[in-house]
């Protein structure tokens, strides 16, 4: 976990943005309507005015300081889009108009080896995480995107493709890439088979993105009900994983399992299915570790990837990917009057598959 | 785990090779002298007199019956080098005097996925492990190399370089395939950072290995003791695993780790040193299962792998490279009445780093 470092001072001038948005003013406190301000843009940074911001389940654990890391007030939000209202003097990147994203990265050192290699989301010295780490030059935590602006450095907005329902575009942001960065790492295409465990905004985005990518997606889920959601989505396979002869037919099956899970499981129930050499990759984290067998990865050669959303130039491509497959999420889109509805229909996993919020609806 | 499967009949015939070699006759008991037969060399068939065998941990484990699948009178032995006796009609690759070598697969469907990508060892339908599963064409289960001669189908005879000191290159046929597969399956290269945990046959065979690969490798222990022992094998660093300020220093530090460990252990404790994206194997098979929390792999995109042994190809091409390289195992030669003494030393760690059997001892 990346160390979280103590709020630079020094930059922040008295001359700030008046912004609005949803707050929760302390951990596990309903979120409320709160008046706060962001930095003006400096040479680099790109304001933008956010339409749509996605609803994504680690919002919900912050606000409750689930993690022991979150500061208050807090703005959550890290699936934003919207346009771009001013630009800083030395902003070549975009201009005014444009059609944009923010996801979870602010900012990051930029000089580390990870950050050379495009991998700013691992950081060495602590990527800005939006909402949650300081931002590294100057401006301290920059609140999410339940709010109606947002100033950030150009090297941290996204080109949106405008032909797409921007709406939709926003769970791409952090659900989109966490999903295509492990599909592409294992270079998952055609003639492959790719396991989705786990339909929610996650593993609804891993289903589009593997079929898009020319792979046979089968979803595992222990409920019927499923199946239709999954054929919907485009999976050419549904697999009942409370029924015996289903998941005896898939042993030894895939080459790439995308493990979307977050509640405690077996993973070895899943590892079984994994052909010779294949990769489980995990984007949730349930509240057990795994317990794994070394035999378990040994026999076949597999392996267990863990993967955290994806770098900026990764992100860009997974948007580009998107634009050219006409991929978007599957959404439900609320005034942020209903968040509190909408984070206890989460919390029952009642959401096919990812909120967003009309931010044009904050007063 | 591969399913054994019974073995086939049909093929035997009343001529077969008397043969004499080591057995243990029921789970546990003490090797004895003991005289069998194996096939006379079919078409495709090589016959080897066998000069030197290596001790693998594995031989005792078999011994015992830990796994619950040897069968008895039991022939250990799968790190076997010799001479070319006689061939078959049809064996194209060897003659008669060539130098080769016979590790833990003598057999395999050959039809299967991946049979057909060189990966036998993980064939569908359950590779022949020497000693332990019945050949695929009908002649049961191979004894293995505690004896003077083996009779294998040349597609699993290997060719070994006659430059090396042939006492020496035995522990390449299952240690030195056993380390290369996972090095070279992670592109372990110049650049790179490799840590070596545990400095026992696999282990040294490992660190030989990967420094010859290009790669800056670090033998991770809790003994002071092997500080110059990993310095001679030709390891660049030395991590003492029980000083915090020596483990301190290597967080995130490798991009890759070799796991020996077959004791239990914390896998946190090796992830934690992984730089971002980086890749452990696993090639020991201790009691307990890794307990693994997700997040330990995706803060950082970390990977854990298992790898076992390697598909014939590969071991060729390990020779090749040893042989290029003058790479061989640190070894003590024995005379095969010794065994049960090298057994001990072994259950003991007290070996440096393979015991080898003088085959010639056989009487």
């Amino acid at each position: 976990m990346p160390e979280i470092q103590e709020a630079p001072v020094g930059s922040l001038t008295s001359m700030r943005l008046p912004s609005k948005g949803y707050a929760a003013m302390a951990p596990s406190e309903k979120l409320v309507p709160w008046n706060f301000t962001r930095r003006l843009p400096r040479p680099h940074d790109v304001l933008v005015e956010i339409k749509y911001c996605g609803i994504c389940h680690t919002d919900i654990h912050f606000i409750r300081n689930d993690f022991g890391m979150s500061t208050y007030p807090l703005v959550p939000g890290h699936e934003m889009v919207g346009i771009v209202k001013e630009i800083g003097d030395k902003v070549s990147k975009f201009k005014v108009g444009d059609t944009v994203g923010i996801g979870c990265l602010v900012d990051s050192c930029r000089e580390c080896e990870n950050c050379k290699q495009d991998l700013e989301q691992y950081c060495v010295n602590g990527p800005s995480f939006t909402y949650i780490s300081p931002e590294k030059h100057g401006d301290g935590i920059i609140p999410g995107g339940y709010s109606n602006q947002i100033v950030c450095d150009e090297d941290f907005v996204l080109r949106v493709a405008n032909h797409l329902p921007l709406e939709r575009v926003a769970p791409l942001l952090c659900a989109g890439i966490t999903t295509y960065s492990p599909l592409r790492r294992s270079n998952v295409g055609k003639g492959q088979k790719v396991g989705v465990v786990g339909l929610g905004g996650l593993g609804h985005m891993g289903v589009k993105l593997a079929a898009a990518m020319g792979a046979e997606v089968t979803v595992l889920s222990t409920s019927a009900s499923k199946a239709a959601d999954a054929a919907g989505l485009g999976a050419h396979k549904f697999i009942l994983t409370n029924d015996e002869e289903q998941v005896k037919s898939v042993q030894l099956y895939f080459d790439f399992i995308l493990n979307t899970l977050a509640a405690d499981h077996d993973y070895n129930f899943y590892l079984s299915m994994l052909k010779s050499r294949g990769t489980m990759a995990c984007v949730g984290v349930p509240h057990e570790p795994a317990h794994i067998p070394a035999a378990n990865l040994i026999w076949n050669g597999k392996s267990v990837a863990g993967s955290l959303i994806g770098g900026i130039a990764e992100t860009q491509e997974m948007l580009d990917f998107c634009a050219a497959h006409n991929i978007t999420a599957d959404i439900e889109l609320i005034n942020i009057k209903d968040i509190e509805k909408a984070f206890e229909r989460i919390e029952k996993k009642d959401v096919k598959f990812r909120f967003v919020i009309d931010i044009a609806t904050i007063e």
